[in-house]
């Protein structure tokens, strides 16, 4: 059932007389009483004359404004008339990107999107550095402030595409990684990097746009969604409530794949989830011809088995400038199954032939010659993106198994995995299985949850049900640290092989026998 | 059962480690569950670093500084060592003057005094005056910040006395009438003076004193004193948790006399109030030779049967420089008792003889001759003075009737009649029952209560059962409005004789039948 984070609640109050010489606002709260279970609303200070007087002046009658906080009902405003769009803000506070939906919180309808590069990336491209930027001198200031512009603009945006203004912004959801809602909440990342990576909250209670300036509604609320760790952010929780891990009777697995890759296994009884560092190789714009996931990236790579030819497919059909995260993965699936890169995803020289360049950091192949290109120039794969990548799949394949097996869970166990991220959406997890990043279990086990990451704020906006699970979520949430994780060490050595050091755990995959 | 606004909580938690990653503050809170009957705390977003950082930096162990707010916990702080005193402040926000002690808030000990005029009376000197200047230009915000000045001198100087800083003050309860508060939390108090009285709110909400830059820790809890009228306010209130009214089987009253006269009656069951402009007569500082009382106040006068000379007792036993409330009634029984006015409060020349003197003002009464006066001129009572006090009692009795009355109580079924205020402490009942002013009871039956305005704002600092007592005390007073009341016009007619029109209601008071 939905009961958004922000509601409209109507108001016909008796006008006071001597008889009834109840204060304005207490009349208010009061005649509120039957549509909040008996439970008085509080008034934040600031709030106190406005929402009085303009009950007031509309006659004491109109609709309240009333945010459901966890410590219960906010009453925040009185209009006179209904808004146009009692509008919240759901956003996807991401490292690189920001991407946020306006949501009728009445109809519940997604109204607007809206994306934007993070402007933090001038103070640092990832996570790590700008932990380290922060903590010196103004820079925690400098990267809030960045991302709070971000934010304002994003909100600038979505308001102007409905024609409102930014007052008619009543709440945002926010879900991030754990470093990104500290410095969307202007706390200090120092221990989220340094060891046992303790965050400075985890659960931060609602606060209002005004205590971070965000333009909307000062009242309006702002509801974070918690986080387990330093590595296990509030993204991750909104993939838990996106595909209902945490609910359901059989063991399943979340999975999120970025410059970290973050795991949870479960079911409704218990969850345990870890992350560890899965390296840049799967994040578009990383790797030398990486990109983001847009116009001319190649999303899917297939090897013309006769031919021996790449079919590349690129977003919107363009012409190859570069390659996505899933397009990388395919495309190194297809280089072994071609037998153009071995076991250990070294370029065979012999047989990549004349597509194998000699570039300043080594061998590159070409994927796609430079005459068939969107830029003028070769995309190409070099010895450099292949190393980085074994890395990445090895890191991911050693987390899924040190996890299941911490819990003694096989991957024969396990009902259904979730890819979220955009990861999820475009990775082919026959190629991944084919690379060993995924384990070889019946394709129809996975299912992308999409960007879970939004959908999970959307739901915050939306359900009052969803904002109470998912701070009982993270209490229930065992959380294993492999940062210093000694079998998580060794399974990944084993692992830096395609598809496997112990190729019987892939059946599924040609095993070449080198 | 003491729990105070404010608690230091002790908090001794396990350093973080890999295997237990808990955030900072989620930490914290968790470890208070205990002492929280199992409520988690809110932190306010202004206080979530500092809260965060100050546990991690005292190594997880110290004292958690946790308001009592009515929607719950609040953690607001946290400090390695105990303070020297865990200081709150009680504050009677009068209309002409401040008083205010510091209260350990552990031990319960009040340890300081300040007082202070109302700066406001540069703007009006009495609440009518003020209302009119305040919803002009910036008046509201004017007399918004006099009281807080004034409030922040009096932290200043309490602060002082014990060697503590601004920062130690943790909590502030303040009882007022409706139309300070208002002054005090920036409300516009236009509608408090016009029909049909109306607050634009009784029972503020609980606010921090960085919200109204009061001298004090910004987190420190700011509890105002719910009210249940423009003309019935948080200091009766006081009133009513010092008295125990509200609690007893046996039906009780309560009066506060000022420029307003404030009753409510009543027992467990029910409670009726009422408030009704008794006029300027009463209130020390208003009558021509009235004065506060202070040192050289004339507080008590008696009539020498046998010589005829009055015996005035003077605060501090100094010499008499004016006539303080209590003294008035005092002074005006005795001229009457003494046949130098007559029943309607008329100068009777022959008995006066030449202690009358002719003023522009009219005849006045020498009540000390200058020679013996401490002023160097003689402390008189005018005509003028005697009409107003007239007025004001006649006010008064008529209130107390008029109340009464409309509940089917008599005077007789009263088992307690409580006093409250300056009045209350300095009056005698005997010589208010010979004006007419009280009505003709037992004299055990009244009862002075002090300054239970001070003493309800250190109870609620104090006594969480204060906190709720007094938020449903407001909502079972059946408020009744005198000033549009026509039976209440008919009583104060007959009320304007010595001691009434049928001085049979009056037996123990003598009847010179004129």
């Amino acid at each position: 059932m939905m009961k958004p984070l922000v509601q409209l609640l109507a108001v016909e109050a008796s006008p006071p007389s001597l008889q009834d010489n109840t204060g304005d606002l207490d009349r208010l709260k009061k005649s509120l009483l039957p549509q909040l279970a008996g439970q008085l609303p509080a008034v934040p200070f600031a709030r106190t004359a406005a929402v009085a007087e303009s009950f007031r002046r509309a006659g004491f009658k109109g609709l309240a404004v009333v945010n459901d906080l966890l410590t219960g009902p906010e009453l925040v405003d009185f209009l006179a008339a209904p808004p146009k769009v009692l509008a919240g803000v759901a956003l996807d506070l991401g490292t690189t990107h920001l991407e946020a939906t306006l949501v009728d919180l009445v109809s519940g309808e997604i109204l607007a999107r809206a994306d934007r590069a993070n402007s933090q990336i001038a103070f640092g491209a990832d996570i790590l550095s700008r932990i380290h930027f922060a903590v010196k001198g103004d820079g925690l200031l400098q990267l809030h402030r960045a991302v709070i512009d971000d934010i304002n603009h994003l909100c600038e945006e979505l308001a102007a595409e409905l024609g409102l203004e930014l007052v008619d912004l009543r709440g945002i959801a926010v879900s991030g990684n754990t470093t990104m809602v500290h410095f969307f909440l202007r706390l200090n990342p120092y221990h989220l990097c340094r060891e046992p990576y303790i965050p400075l909250v985890n659960a931060p209670d609602p606060c209002h746009a005004g205590d971070l300036a965000l333009a909307m509604h000062p009242a309006a609320v702002v509801w974070v969604l918690p986080s387990v760790g330093s590595y296990f952010g509030g993204d991750l929780i909104s993939g838990i409530l996106a595909s209902g891990l945490d609910q359901a009777e059989q063991t399943s697995m979340l999975i999120d794949v970025g410059t970290n890759a973050e795991v949870v296994l479960g079911n409704r009884e218990w969850l345990v989830a870890c992350a560890g560092a899965a390296g840049p190789a799967l994040e578009g714009g990383v790797a030398r011809m990486g990109m983001r996931a847009g116009p001319g990236a190649i999303e899917h790579v297939a090897l013309d088995a006769k031919s021996g030819a790449f079919r590349c497919q690129t977003i919107g059909n363009e012409p190859a400038r570069g390659i996505c995260g899933s397009g990388i993965i395919d495309l190194v699936a297809a280089l072994y199954l071609g037998r153009i890169i071995d076991a250990r995803g070294k370029f065979r020289r012999a047989a990549a032939g004349d597509r194998l360049l000699a570039t300043p950091e080594g061998p590159a192949f070409v994927v796609v010659p430079a005459e068939e290109a969107g830029g003028g120039r070769p995309v190409t794969i070099g010895q450099v993106d292949l190393d980085a990548l074994m890395r990445s799949k090895a890191a991911m394949y050693s987390i899924l198994t040190t996890l299941t097996n911490q819990v003694g869970v096989g991957f024969a166990d396990i009902h259904r995995i979730f890819v979220a991220g955009a990861f999820g959406r475009h990775i082919d997890p026959r190629q991944a299985i084919t690379l060993g990043m995924l384990p070889d279990l019946p394709l129809a086990t996975y299912q992308p949850v999409g960007n879970s990451s939004l959908d999970g704020a959307r739901r915050i906006l939306l359900e009052q049900a969803s904002r109470h699970r998912c701070r009982q979520l993270v209490q229930k949430i065992t959380y294993i640290e492999l940062n210093v994780n000694q079998e998580f060490m060794l399974r990944f050595s084993g692992a830096k092989f395609i598809p496997h050091t112990d190729h019987t755990l892939f059946p599924s995959v040609p095993f070449f026998g080198e």
